[in-house]
C-alpha cells in the first residue's frame, strides 16, 4: 500500500488530501479516475504525459481511468467569438479528434482499464432552467477569487458571463461520473475543487484531487504547449524526439526525469550527485534521460539508433567557411533562425527554423531548439554547427535602426 | 405631437433618448410598451401606479401597452435558497397572481389596448446550451458595475451567478416582443439597457427606454413597498386611502401631485407658490390631493364620502384625560404605537399599530402612519387624538435600562 502511495504521490505538486486519497486506496475496489480532455487540440506532448503517466500509475495499481471528453462545451466553442482559438467543434471533428487522442493515449494506458465518457451525454438534456440552477450553486465573489479571472478582469480583458458556468459543467461531471479521483494540472485547482462541492451537495463522497504540475517546455520557462513551439510531441519520430530532449538545459534535464521517467527521486538524486562531483558527465546524463523518453514512445531499439544516428549526425562531413561575418541591427543581437540562415545553414527563414526545431544546429557546442531564441554574439564570435558544416560567426557591422 | 410627448415625459426621471421617442411617435403606428411585471407580488400600491399612469398616458395616445409576465423566472425563484421572499412559486400561484394584478390593472389601463406575454413561452424552450450563448454575450466586468452588483459583494453578501443572467433573460424578453419602448424605475436601468444590446445585435431597432421615480413611501425616505408598510394599496378602502394622503408631509405631498394626479407641472406650481404666499392651506391642498387619489381608484363621490368621513371623526365625541403621564426609557423617546397604547387609545400594541396605520391618531394635530416612528416627547409634553378622545401625554418617569 505504501509502495502505491509513494509512487502515486511522485512528482505531484499537490494532493486534497494524503489522507483522503490513503483511505480511498485502502477501499479494496478499482477506484474511479478521473480525468478531462477538451477535444480541441489532439497532439499530445510531453506535457500531457505527465499525466497520462500518473493515470498509468493508477492503472498499474489495479484502478480505472474514466476519460471524460469535454465534446459538450467544444460544440459550443466560444460563443463570444472573442477566443478565435476555441471555435465550435463539429461532432464529425470531435470523433476524428477524439479517435486520434485515443489512438495516442493507448500507446501509454490500458484500453482494458479505461473508459471513455462524453458530456454531452448529461448535459445535451439539460434545460436552460437546469443550467440557471447549476449557476445558482456558486457565488461572483468565490469564481472571481479564481486567480486568472480576477487578473483578467483588473488588466482590462473580456471576461464573459458564460465563462463563469465551465467550471460548474467540470464540477457536474463528476457527480454524473461518480468519480473517486481527479487529476488535473495545478492550473486546475479551482475547476477540481468545484467537483467536490458539487458531489458533496448531491450526497456524494467528495473526490480526491492530484494535481500534477505543469511542465515546462524546451525554453525551461514557459509551459509545454504546441502553440509555444516548446514542445516534444508523443508521436514525433525517434531522431527528433532525442534531438529535442538533448537541446534542454541541464537543470531542465532533472525535472524531465522527476515528472517523465520511472527513475525514483533517490536515484535521481543519486545520479545528480555524481555530476555535481564531476564523476558523470551531463551529456550522458542527458542521453540517457532522451533514450528513457523515446524507448517509452517507441521502443528501446528505436532508442539506440535515434542515440547513434544523433552523434553521427555531428559528425562532420566537412569543415568549411570557418570564419563567416553576418549584419547585425543596433543591438548585437540576433533571433537564432536569422544567425543560421544568414550564416548559410538554410537558404530561408522557414528552413532555418525548420532545422533549428529538429535539433540540427549547435550553437558553441550546444543544440538550441528555439528558433525565436536572442543570441547576442561577443567579439570572439559564436560557432555554428550543422550537419554538414560549421562555422564560426562574428558581427560584421552594427546598422543603427530608426 | 408635442404635447403627447409633454404628458409622456411629465415626472419621468430619465428618457434614453429623447430624440429616439420623438422619432418613435412620428412613426403613425401604434408602438409597442413595455412593461415588465413580477408575478410574485399582486398587491399594486401607488408606487406601481406611477408606472401604470405612464402607461396609460401612452394608452392614451393610442400606443399598445405590452405586459410581459416574468413567470419562468418566478417558476425557478431563488435557486440558490438564499433569498427567502422568493420561493418558487407554481404555476397555479402565478396563474393567481396574474389574475389579482389584471383586476387591479384593468382600473386603469384600457384592456383593449393591452396585451400580455409570458416569458415561460419562449424560454421554457431553451436549453442548457442557448442559456450559456445568452450568458456568453455579456462581460462580467460590466455586470460588476451594476452598482447594486458592486455593493453587494463588497458588503460581503453572497451574489450567485444565475443572478448575473436574469438581466440578460430580461434584455432577451424586449427582442421577443420586439418592443419599441419599455418603461420602468431607475432602479431597472441596467436592464432596460441590455434589452437595447440584445436587440441590436439581433438586427432589430433599439427600444427606446422612459425610467420613473421611484415613489417615496409615507415616511418620505423609504420607497413605497408594501413590506415595509408605508404604502397605500390601490384596492385598500377609500377611508384608508384618505387617511393615509392625509398624513403625508406637506413636502412629499408635492411630490404625489406630480408623479400620481393629472395636474400639470405649472398648475402644481401654482398651488405650491399660493401655500408659500399664505393663501392656501397645505390641508387644504392635501384634501384635494386625497380626493384625486380615492376619485381615481373609486370615484368623485366615494372620494367626498371618504373627505366628509375624514372631518367627522375627528370631531371628538368626548375629551377626556387630558393629562397622561407614561413611562419612559433612558432616551426621551418612545415608538409612537407604544405611547399610543400606554396612553390609553388601544389595549395592545397590533390594536395600537393598526390605529396608527390607519391614520386614526393625531400627534400634534399631524396624522403620523407609521406606528414604529420615534416621538419625542418634550417636557411640555405632546397631544394625542384619536377619534373618540383627545389627551395630553407627558413623561413620568425615565428608568434606566440596562
Amino acid at each position: 500500500m505504501s509502495d502505491v502511495f509513494q509512487k502515486i504521490k511522485k512528482g505531484s505538486s499537490e494532493i486534497l488530501s494524503e489522507e483522503d486519497l490513503l483511505e480511498k486506496l485502502k477501499l479494496n475496489r478499482p477506484l474511479r479516475i478521473k480525468a478531462g480532455f477538451d477535444p480541441t487540440a489532439p497532439d499530445l506532448h510531453l506535457g500531457h504525459y505527465v499525466l497520462l503517466k500518473k493515470l498509468k500509475d493508477f492503472q498499474d495499481a489495479g484502478h480505472e481511468v474514466c476519460f471524460l471528453i469535454g465534446d459538450y462545451t467544444a460544440a459550443i466553442g466560444d460563443p463570444s467569438g472573442r477566443n478565435s482559438t476555441r471555435p465550435p467543434l463539429s461532432s464529425e471533428e470531435i470523433k476524428e479528434n477524439v479517435k486520434t487522442y485515443q489512438e495516442q493515449v493507448f500507446k501509454i494506458l490500458d484500453p482494458q482499464k479505461t473508459k471513455t465518457y462524453y458530456n454531452s451525454t448529461w448535459f445535451d438534456q439539460f434545460s436552460g432552467k437546469e443550467m440557471i440552477q447549476l449557476a445558482s450553486r456558486y457565488t461572483v465573489a468565490r469564481m472571481l477569487e479564481r486567480n486568472d479571472f480576477e487578473k483578467r478582469i483588473r488588466e482590462g480583458h473580456p471576461v464573459s458571463i458564460h465563462e463563469f458556468l465551465y467550471p460548474l459543467l467540470q464540477g457536474w461531471d463528476s457527480v454524473e461520473m461518480k468519480a473517486d479521483i481527479e487529476i488535473g494540472g495545478t492550473d486546475q485547482k479551482f475547476n477540481l475543487l468545484m467537483g467536490r462541492q458539487l458531489q458533496r451537495e448531491e450526497g456524494q463522497s467528495e473526490q480526491s484531487i492530484l494535481m500534477m504540475p505543469l511542465l515546462e517546455g524546451l525554453d525551461g520557462v514557459e509551459k509545454m504547449s504546441k502553440s509555444k513551439g516548446n514542445y516534444i510531441g508523443i508521436t514525433e519520430a525517434p531522431e527528433t524526439q532525442f534531438g529535442k530532449v538533448m537541446s534542454i538545459s541541464d537543470a531542465l534535464m532533472w525535472r524531465y526525469y522527476e515528472l517523465l521517467t520511472d527513475l525514483s527521486s533517490e536515484e535521481i538524486l543519486a545520479m545528480e550527485k555524481r555530476v555535481g562531483q564531476g564523476e558523470l558527465h551531463p551529456k550522458e546524463v542527458k542521453i540517457r534521460l532522451a533514450k528513457e523518453i523515446v524507448g517509452c514512445f517507441h521502443s528501446v531499439e528505436a532508442a539506440e539508433e535515434a542515440a547513434e544516428q544523433f552523434e553521427r549526425s555531428f559528425k562532420l562531413k566537412e569543415i568549411e567557411d570557418l570564419e563567416d561575418k553576418i549584419i547585425l541591427n543596433d543591438s548585437n543581437q540576433l533571433a537564432l533562425y536569422q544567425i543560421v540562415r544568414e550564416a548559410g545553414f538554410a537558404t530561408s527563414g522557414n528552413e532555418a527554423k525548420a532545422k533549428v526545431k529538429a535539433g540540427a544546429i549547435l550553437v558553441n557546442d550546444e543544440v538550441y531548439s528555439d528558433p525565436f531564441m536572442n543570441i547576442e554574439i561577443p567579439e570572439v564570435g559564436i560557432t555554428l554547427q550543422g550537419k554538414i558544416k560549421k562555422k564560426r560567426v562574428r558581427q560584421k557591422i552594427r546598422i543603427k535602426q530608426n
